[in-house]
């Protein structure tokens, strides 16, 4: 049992997620549901915040948790890597939670796999990132779960978002109808994703139930024709002024870590309407059911 | 509940931590007391001495513990710090153990915390070291408990000490009448600290009950008018000999890492009169009663 | 109680080695064992593969483990070291694991020790590997225990291997008679280790019941008179053609990590007769024997 795409999840499966979540957001501890399970972290790319989530997930299951730092490696998608999967695996590791530079390197791994180790997404490439997709799904099912009839604005740079596509499969498939892409021009997506496209951010977020603003990676703005940090929030940040075209019970996401002032103010971050921090507190949740429905 | 600065504590308090490091010291392991509790050690820079002392502490006491080595990241006392704090506060972490820098970071934490999460400084800056000068108090107090008939020479480079401001300050609230900062002229205090100063070495240290010798930065040596490491040693260095100039049970501390034929010479630093190591064994039970006071 | 060197071990103490990796084996998970012990692993240089392995093992026995990666650290065995193990004995740490590039790093520390705390050799300079060793002929153990009997090939740089020479000695001691040592005339002992040596490699492995197969480095590869890769391949490299001239039922044994293609073909590595992979599993239960035999 692996979670390497969201697309690999249908209907069901995420409902059971949810479920799973719910029980652990009742009570997060269960040491005995992982006991004498051992869950290695194979960053090859730091990120503080989605190795925590992980590790707090799988001490709360009971885990014996292994820590591989492996950013400063030069270890590639090749023999070595192959090589220390195996080892690990020789020693009867559960799990591998994998963060890598490259699309499919999840895939590469399960393809090689000799046991039944289980391997889970934690962001690979610029694609997929299903565990954050998952609990932003959950996020919103907690607050408006009639997810047929919600309007969602997705806004930002949807081309090269790790999260975009993962959260626009799993929206679609829970039933949302009215999933709208806001973005300059050369942050919307190249190819059809079955959504609505505004490059308007007015008549993007128009009565929308939930905006879910993306990161914008700053070294992309020295690209050609994007467009710089202080002209992107003059048309794309979400200000308090802006948000009040969307519904007043509309509730503002973001997957971190924010770049206040560039797609989002200050205001709106720290704001009534944002349930940003309700997002990295059901993270660990939703991992922890992650964890639990994989590698039980 | 926090510990930010050393002058944050009054007697009372330091003496329910004395007691309660005293428990722990006559039973190290009580893992109920943080069962389910997460304490995180947010290490800006490097530290295996307090980082182990603090790791202990909280696994003995049931923690589950965060590393978050971060050193070697480029990460300021400004939006990315926050919002590292948030994101562990959103995900449960119930303590912050802090190494930065920076003087005021604990200070700036604590007043941007949302939760009831605690914050414990591992040493910020040049002037606070509260952890460090409680399990010194500590250390005395066990072998010495009448601290206002004590005589105590605090020798070395005051100014720029991280332990000495805290400890000047925890043992006049513990009641010392006899407090004597020794060193030379460039290394004493600017300010007034309400001791008796000294530059003369022998008379510093004359009849003391307690020498604490401060370790020198050796790069603090190549200023201009710093004494070099020979002549300093010479003046100031504590030798079996000059050790004789203080009551024959005189006791000899350093907070460590020491420089050896710097600021002390190995004879006394292994010698029968000093309490260096029953520092660092206290230093865990300190921690943990730190832990239990402020997280539990 | 130390593992220093493969040479302090009697043929007795490696039998009840054997026995208690046989009990691990059984029932790996036995968290009574190390309970409130605590197992610093002290690594000056990278090993996610040895280091996991005793983390595992620790980690099973129930201790706290410490990790304390100073690869990156200047420290040298000088005072700095010292003072580190004299800090964390002081903090009651029970056992160090230790890898070190310098020869008698162990010894050195073993010297120093003041509290009855373990050192285990987790590989020091470029003679001696015991844990190693160990697992590799328990791994033996496990298939054909009649070790007088036995025919054994260790094929590669026995000259520069951190294992062979701590191999050597335990299939002596178990009592090995066939002992052969295998490679081009550069890389075979200087010194008279009582075996036969060959530079014919089909010579070498004839009828062999066992083959290890040594790690080249590839670094050395540049050095005057040393093959390159290809060539070595050609004449030392086990492949299918090759492991026919070994007994049909022999076993192949390679340390890790592989050089594919180097000193070993892809095909005997993930072949029927390799045990390469049990050889890294046996690698965590004889190191939870050791934890348990010199730490309990």
């Amino acid at each position: 049992m692996h979670l390497i795409d969201a697309k690999d999840l249908n209907k069901t499966q995420i409902e059971t997620l949810f479920e799973l979540a719910e029980n652990y957001k009742a009570q997060p501890w269960q040491t005995e549901v992982l006991k004498h399970k051992i869950v290695s972290l194979l960053f090859f790319e730091n990120s503080t915040r989605t190795r925590c989530s992980f590790e707090i997930a799988a001490k709360r299951l009971g885990a014996a948790v292994l820590n591989l730092d492996l950013a400063a490696s030069s270890m590639q998608k090749d023999e070595s890597l192959l090589d220390t999967i195996q080892t690990l695996e020789a020693m009867d590791v559960d799990a591998f939670v994998v963060r890598h530079k490259e699309e499919d390197t999840c895939r590469y791994i399960v393809d090689n796999l000799k046991t039944k180790a289980s391997v889970l997404n934690a962001r690979s490439g610029t694609q997929t990132h299903p565990s954050q997709a998952l609990l932003d799904a959950f996020t919103i099912y907690e607050r408006k779960p009639d997810f047929e009839n919600l309007s969602i604005a997705i806004v930002g740079d949807i081309r090269h978002s790790r999260v975009a596509h993962s959260n626009i499969h799993f929206l679609k498939v829970l039933g949302v109808k009215d999933l709208r892409l806001v973005g300059p021009e050369i942050f919307l997506p190249k190819q059809d994703l079955d959504c609505k496209t505004y490059t308007d951010f007015g008549s993007g977020i128009k009565d929308a139930d939930v905006v879910m603003v993306l990161r914008i990676q700053k070294e992309r703005m020295a690209d050609t024709d994007v467009p710089d940090a202080g002209s992107y929030f003059k048309n794309y940040g979400l200000t308090p002024e802006k948000l009040k075209l969307a519904k007043p019970d509309a509730i503002v996401m973001h997957p971190g870590p924010m770049n206040r002032g560039v797609e989002i103010s200050t205001k709106v971050a720290d704001g009534s309407q944002s349930i940003i921090l309700q997002q990295v507190q059901n993270g660990v949740f939703m991992r922890q059911a992650l964890l639990d429905w994989l590698v039980k």
